[in-house]
């Protein structure tokens, strides 16, 4: 199939102000490919970025967003033997520059050179052109071949189920029968849940304020859903562990409140990850943590092999991203996708743009 | 139920003498249950005790052989309030002395004091007193309470399903995605495929000599089996992960050629862990181990919660033990019980004795 | 030498209220030891108990309190070959249940059966009696032989050595050639500097608001002190590293900046292990954990075989107890001794007490 | 200052022919310097190669061996602002693709692109041309900038201190007060020695055959050493440890009985960390390994930031590369050079050549 010169694609021009525009289809050097993009999902990130702006974004009247994506290979760059023209694959966001010590120690999406495209490192839809177009330009390191059995829709959740598992991951990543508390029943949450369960934890508790998600949670593997507004979550999982409290504790949301509840219900000697991105400073009782031996991991996205990982669970059929995604829309309805997802129009949770 | 004083038990008289006498039923000591024992399991353990004899054994005469048992609290010694009489309960076979530097790190299955009950060293069915009999004295640190929804019979096969899964442990215990090969389909080799899956595993390959054992694997979610005999065990993993190799092999049989098969098998950088009691010197091309990256663990046993969290897996309907259940005898018909074990009648696999 | 009925101890009798009375000298169990204490340090543990109490202290009347202290054996309980008599031996705090799941894996300074001394807890001086006496009983765990080359005085430093080296083990424990920065220039902080330098560290940095303090832990080992009251702790950590951050922070300052201050100084990817205890809640930004993939580690106490491995480095050279000994009393002028620590009479920095 | 065009080079035209020959002065890339080469050691993989050759070496006729060099900064190519022209700088091996798994995980000495230099992997010296010569081109992340205070034939001994500081690390890296065996007192066990100490290690133990290398260990670091022609290592090492094995082992030797005397030596529950390349199969009681739960741990070269950590160590003087270093050569006299490394004349230990 021929490459067009041109292609549609989402331009962010300035805060809130997102347009449709034609652009040069963009051309994969030595060891990238460019991918044919067949759907592209809604991420946080992407309002954060439109609503305030991130770190080494492009220049706005450039900026081509959406990270979350899948589609066909197109065209390959030099020296790119692991795909071949027609390929169906993922993206994964992080590329790291491959110099600096994080990245040579595995720990790129922390990469001390972000931003730095000179250097080697992308974030396509963050420091780097994303998805929200009809073609990319992707390192193979993001790249990941999709078996036939996983839809390009369910796809777009794969970085979502990379970012949980990695949270699983840099805790250790051994639960097996763990009583494994979730806060926050959003994308990451959901996909925290069914991670968990994936990996064998026992008991897994969602925690949340709306019933309908909660429900959603426990369709989805969890065993018991808490509605914080009508049950403290901390004595719930205290009672639900003979008072010993959750052996680990996955915060996937922001609330300030989170935070303490998860050093509160956490086992003495428990761990907690940190997977929500705080905007504000907390008012936290972190001296229980010293009393109780708890550490607490961060991760930010996905990382190290954990969007390969979570592809194969997707394929075992451990994890579901279908349930997940609530809405589609087309590239020219962006703005509208955009907006459905801000506003959490009929409980909207994953909306999926289509070039 | 009032204890008897005494009870039906198999005693060791001399190798390969196995009496089934009348002894005293033991008492429970501080932080020690007394367990009414209602079937135990025949390992390969037990035979070389009863062939050749183990380190650090009871003398001829007074040792009650078992150690793959399961029953009810008949009686609770001082402090214990962890477990309440007529508590459903499996056993886990070591219990460290508590006060040497690999008990203290949480290693007690090398516990350097192992044989030393003085100390507070305990492995029943091996160093004390065990489970062909129709009760036995634990300490708490061995006793599991025992979900409604597991059988008894069932529960004998715990510690075999807690050793394989304490090597897929002591190896990091993170390999959702990862091509994991099983060396030998013998109980622990099945009970290593099962773990491998319930933790998240991609492709699982199990390598063995006899078919039906093979398809037994593939019932028990397996993705392939080779027969070695009829095909070459490096060739084939080497084909089926794109000449990569196997992210992670579990040697779970002692044969020579074993651990040289998984050093040819796995992936540069991948890791080896050795589950099988080897009992001669092996050649091996340990060079192959540097020169590819590769690490090789080792477990003895099952060890940390490894027999608490392959309960979980248990109850959640991940692991299964009664397909391993072959052949039930009376404690009457121990000598029995024990041929059908060692000279693989019918194709023996686990063999349980109900006193 | 003949053992006494009765020894002189200091008795606590309600809040503030310390007394010496005669009490009978204790006897050993099986496991344990009878130490004749020849010097004991005092430790801001001490004055918590003493002026606000701690969870599960012995009664008031009857709490001996003191944890920090070395001597000789006096008697041995059952089954103790460890320790001959007259053997110097200092000890350390916690010895674990050895029955909950966190001593079964080696976590026991977080020991869920925590003050329960029926089942087998004790940390002397915190939930059992301690060492501001003329004898106490401990464990054969909390027991280490000491080196002839280790004065009895320098050896009840090992307790705060073992926390620091904890510290860095629960981080990971190995830093050769990392920047470390240390937070806070009290005994705790002062062993870390020196335990840091002992694994290999590159820079050391140490923050602190009294100079008298900075410049001991220079004689100690730090490279640079840093008067946080002159100069902006994070602005000069990031000009010490070319902007980058510190790879590893120890927070041994309890002050409600420390915990934000080392969240900015440290460096993306890099590790924060919180040694102190924060009374009271902190406003922090922990989403700057987040955005920059920081892993919080904590320790309360010494833990694992930290106090064997600090002894090790002190018999080596590697570390020095002796700088940090201010003052030294008689027993019978523990009150003097407990307010020269508390007012900081002198600078006073480690007040040791000797029977 | 100019850079010439052409270089004297030692080239590699057959087995056991090395010419001098005049080839052009290579080009730095995008990311890459070149390296005004001011000295280079001779290493046994280099005389693997030249008498036997190894996998994926550049063609007979173009091959320019030597891997382990320091020197000046010549030409920066594009995006390097990691260096400026004239820093002096030493040279580690290893570069990998940093798009395969094991890259992208941080195991880059294990590339599964080794030798594709067109995908990005480069091992100078070994699949890429080295450093017998004037001038290098070397990827930033095998250049680490020099401290002052270390000359440049001090640093062609970094490769080997990072290779045996790697082998620590695998082996989890926090020894500090262990007993540690190293065996075979060539440059990696006399690092091994020194790097071991530097990390806190308590009793040192170095084993080997010649008396003057044991001598030169002890002077090193070694607290004791073992001729095994006069002694029983095993019994030695037993002995030095009340009986109970070193708590970790390197091997260091590639003969035969060196893996075997690993371990019969190591503490039940202690590590074994393979640092030899062992070239034939070996008879191992491997058996022994999952008996005492061992686990064995392999390194090839220098990994992770182990070469940047032991620079720091050296610099902060704790560990010694001088001392190894015997004779030095003019690369004129490389053939000498390599002859006297080979036949270990007047006992040659490390043999640098200096352009």
């Amino acid at each position: 199939m021929p490459i067009p010169e041109t292609m549609k694609a989402a331009v962010l021009y300035d805060f809130n102000d997102v347009r449709l525009e034609e652009r040069p289809v963009p051309a994969p050097g030595p060891g990238e490919a460019l991918v044919k993009i067949e759907a592209c999902g809604v991420c946080a990130g992407d309002i954060k970025i439109i609503t305030r702006g991130m770190p080494k974004q492009p220049p706005m009247g450039e900026f081509i967003i959406g990270h979350e994506y899948a589609g066909t290979i197109a065209a390959l760059g030099e020296t790119v033997d692991e795909f071949k023209l027609g390929d169906r694959v993922v993206v994964e966001v992080h590329k790291g520059c491959g110099r600096c010590r994080n990245c040579i120690t595995g720990k790129y999406t922390v990469c001390l050179n972000y931003g730095n495209s000179a250097k080697g490192h992308r974030a396509n839809g963050f420091t780097t052109n994303g998805g929200f177009a009809e073609y990319a330009v992707n390192h193979v390191n993001t790249l990941i071949k999709l078996p036939d059995t996983i839809s390009i829709d369910e796809a777009t959740t794969i970085t979502t189920a990379g970012t949980s598992l990695y949270g699983i991951d840099m805790a250790g990543g051994y639960i097996p029968g763990d009583t494994v508390a979730v806060l926050g029943p959003g994308s990451i949450g959901l996909m925290a849940i069914q991670c968990s369960k994936a990996l064998g934890a026992g008991q897994v508790i969602l925690t949340g304020t709306r019933d309908n998600r909660l429900a959603l949670g426990k369709k989805l593997g969890a065993d018991i859903g808490v509605n914080v507004k009508k049950e403290d979550p901390v004595q719930k999982v205290k009672a639900l562990t003979g008072g010993r409290g959750a052996d680990f504790v996955l915060v996937a949301s922001g609330q300030e409140a989170s935070l303490q509840q998860a050093l509160e219900m956490t086992r003495k000697g428990g761990d907690i990850t940190i997977l929500a991105h705080f905007e504000k400073p907390v008012m936290t009782d972190i001296g229980l943590a010293v009393k109780n031996g708890i550490n607490l991991y961060t991760v930010r996205g996905e990382g190290r092999m954990s969007c390969h990982r979570a592809l194969s669970l997707m394929e075992e059929g451990k994890i579901n991203g279908k349930s997940l995604i609530t809405h589609t829309f087309s590239l020219k309805d962006i703005n509208e996708a955009l907006a459905t997802f801000v506003e959490r129009r009929d409980d909207a949770l994953k909306v999926v743009v289509h070039p």
